[in-house]
């Protein structure tokens, strides 16, 4: 068992407070602080910002994403974002 | 905990009566103040204005968005837009 | 509190009998008098007429809308469309 | 109140066993007599016949419509068709 | 018969057994016997036959359609298919 | 009757054990051995193939199948593919 | 093993703790080791990595895979990938 991962949101659980990288459908990547998150993988994070080809493009702050619009979301990657 | 942020609902909780800016799946976004919403993420705007490229291109007053047209929804990022 | 809308549907609620603009994910927009709508944002409207880049292109009299379709309905701007 | 339509399928049981126009979100327009529909708003036509820039291009009978690719509905719209 | 359709999984009850043509979203079309259906418009076909440009390009033996899949579903145009 | 189906899955409960062709949204088929399937039409197969333009192009051996990329699964085709 | 795959999540229930592949509606595949996985299909992905034309194009870490997006997966195709 890795970190105590077993069900697929326990590691959103787990994310809460930290850095992720969202990648969306349309192919942009948000980063920010994991604040909260519900079972339709909506999330908000905190100190969002759009990222287009590892570039920063722009901050949004708190910002609200709508769940189906992701495709995976990866607490690790932030950092090299 | 930032802003008293548990479920992603909050943060639209927060915003009502304040400007947010609405992402859309077109590529298109709204900005105007955040009258209500509901759990489909289907908002009202009151003073609705379209947005391309950073320049507001329509008014449409009072207005409804579909949820399911919704990518993201920034509060602070609306005094920008 | 604007018009007492408190929820998403109260708009539309409020804008029975009245013109108001429905914008399509075809790219089309609809202007007609809001007859009924439910909670998929299925709506009738009377004297129904489609838009295309500011011009009444057709009219289609009593016309079913069905909700998916949908992306934004703004009863304000029915007037300059 | 119009038609006694209060609710937007009153407008399609009003519309029972009289022509109607169908926008399918292929593109594609059918035209025909309106048998029977359900809350999916599926619809059976009957005498459906294929509409493409105002022209019948194909007649099919009797006719199962599968709702979800359905944009709107028109009755009146029909006999301009 | 046309006054036995009720609802529109009637027309889908009646034709079962005989010949239909299924239009997919694809732009392809089937041809064959109606075996099965559900509420999902899932259907099961015999001896089924892909038909493109009216010409019967391939054929599949039984064989299951996902409804999501499905635009229209006529049972008399299959004959001319 | 045909082999006993007379719901749609019956035909997809018969192929148990047996070559299936699956038709995927893609455009691209898999043909293999299907050991098990459920209401959302997710299925697996054993000893799964990719096949293009009637070609196998590459095995993947035990693979699980989301129902909701599926167009149609014919059991007698997979011999031809 | 083939012969203990009753339902098809029970092959991804067997495939726990071992690499997979996954292949996603966007055209790209990822590889890593399966943590988790939901009803929806939604993943937890250890050590997953981007998979483009068969060359790993970049490491994620832990990475939650939302089940909508993807096509299909693999168990045994992962060693190849």
């Amino acid at each position: 068992m890795v970190n105590g991962i077993e069900r697929p949101l326990d590691l959103l659980n787990s994310a809460k407070g930290k850095e992720i990288l969202v990648q969306l459908k349309t192919g942009k990547q948000f980063v920010g602080t994991l604040l909260a998150f519900d079972i339709h993988i909506n999330v908000v994070l905190d100190n969002a910002k759009e990222v287009e080809n590892g570039e920063q493009t722009r901050s949004y702050g708190l910002t609200f994403l709508r769940g189906d619009t992701i495709i995976f979301i990866s607490p690790s990657a932030a950092a090299k974002a």
